[in-house]
């Protein structure tokens, strides 16, 4: 299967992915990093993998719609079976959703449906929870309201800042996001309603 | 330091509770058990330890806040440290809440803010989370979105009954609840503004 990754920033979990694949942990391959960002490090991360890295300039189209559009021809055209956002920092139209139905995962810092949105980790310490984490689901049409496909819990110290947290999410999600595709790739999760069921053997 | 519970069904966190006191690991004694509902088993766990148990009938009362206010006296007359929800199911008025300001705890069975208010185990479970738990906080005038005291994870599973997913959290709860009041009656807690603070060692 053929991977397409948006990201705006780092692409720390664009590099988990890579790397998943290349350590045969995930039975497909990254074919296409496209960015928002001119500068975002994830396409540097892409041209080190010999991945073809696409910066798409927002400010080039008329909206968002029209944005929308070109990045969903340019992973068409590449036969993509899922395309996964890595700190995509955009919000997609409906007309992206519609595009690739089931076929859109996305990480979240928090244990969804608390703290969806921007800042996750830092309204988690503002309301002061003890347990965070992180979330791997499908994207619908609202913020991050999909189906959730995997979770994990880390402990929030009394001492965390949001540095602290985050570094402790994001080491999950290095993980669980990898596993997820993976799961995704060889067929494992159907969906009851809402429910993500995840065959495992 | 005297704590009273208040609790309007089984009351298996007043026994865990009742049997953290006994036990010592919680430094203080329930002196008084008062319930909304004439047959709560509550009650009755409270007389076979010998702890005074008030059954007030809401009907009797003008409204919820007269109703509050003869809860307050009991309570009052006895010089309690900490009222302890428990499975309690009427919602408290703001007199009540003021009455005993930093006072009040509640435990609910989910990660706060995910699934505040009635069904937050079935809540979970139709939203399709993978990791769910539980909730000690202290009360303030809103619904389930005070200060959080301790939390603890549980994972969910795909075959997970609303009673299997409840029973997992409630192992948790009963050992949750004793925790945090004794972190309480130690003086171990402090806020931070809404965060809270547990000064172990």
């Amino acid at each position: 299967m053929k991977l397409a990754v948006l990201a705006s920033g780092n692409g720390s979990n664009l590099q988990a992915i890579i790397d998943g694949t290349e350590k045969g942990e995930i039975d497909a391959r990254v074919v296409l990093v496209i960015s928002d960002k001119k500068d975002a490090y994830a396409l540097e991360r892409a041209r080190k993998h010999r991945i073809e890295a696409c910066y798409l300039d927002p400010k080039k189209y008329a909206g968002r719609e029209d944005y929308d559009r070109a990045v969903i021809s340019l992973i068409k055209e590449r036969d993509v079976g899922l395309v996964i956002l890595a700190g995509y920092m955009r919000l997609l139209s409906p007309v992206f959703i519609s595009a690739f139905p089931g076929r859109i995962m996305n990480i979240h810092p928090s244990l969804l449906p608390s703290f969806p949105g921007l800042e996750g980790v830092g309204q988690a310490l503002r309301y002061g929870v003890k347990v965070s984490g992180c979330t791997v689901h499908f994207v619908d049409e609202n913020l991050d309201t999909g189906p959730v496909i995997l979770q994990e819990a880390v402990p929030v110290y009394d001492n965390d800042t949001e540095e602290s947290l985050h570094q402790r999410i994001h080491d999950v999600e290095h993980r669980l996001y990898p596993k997820a595709i993976q799961l995704f790739v060889k067929g494992k999760i159907s969906l009851e309603g809402r429910k993500c069921i995840i065959h495992e053997r």
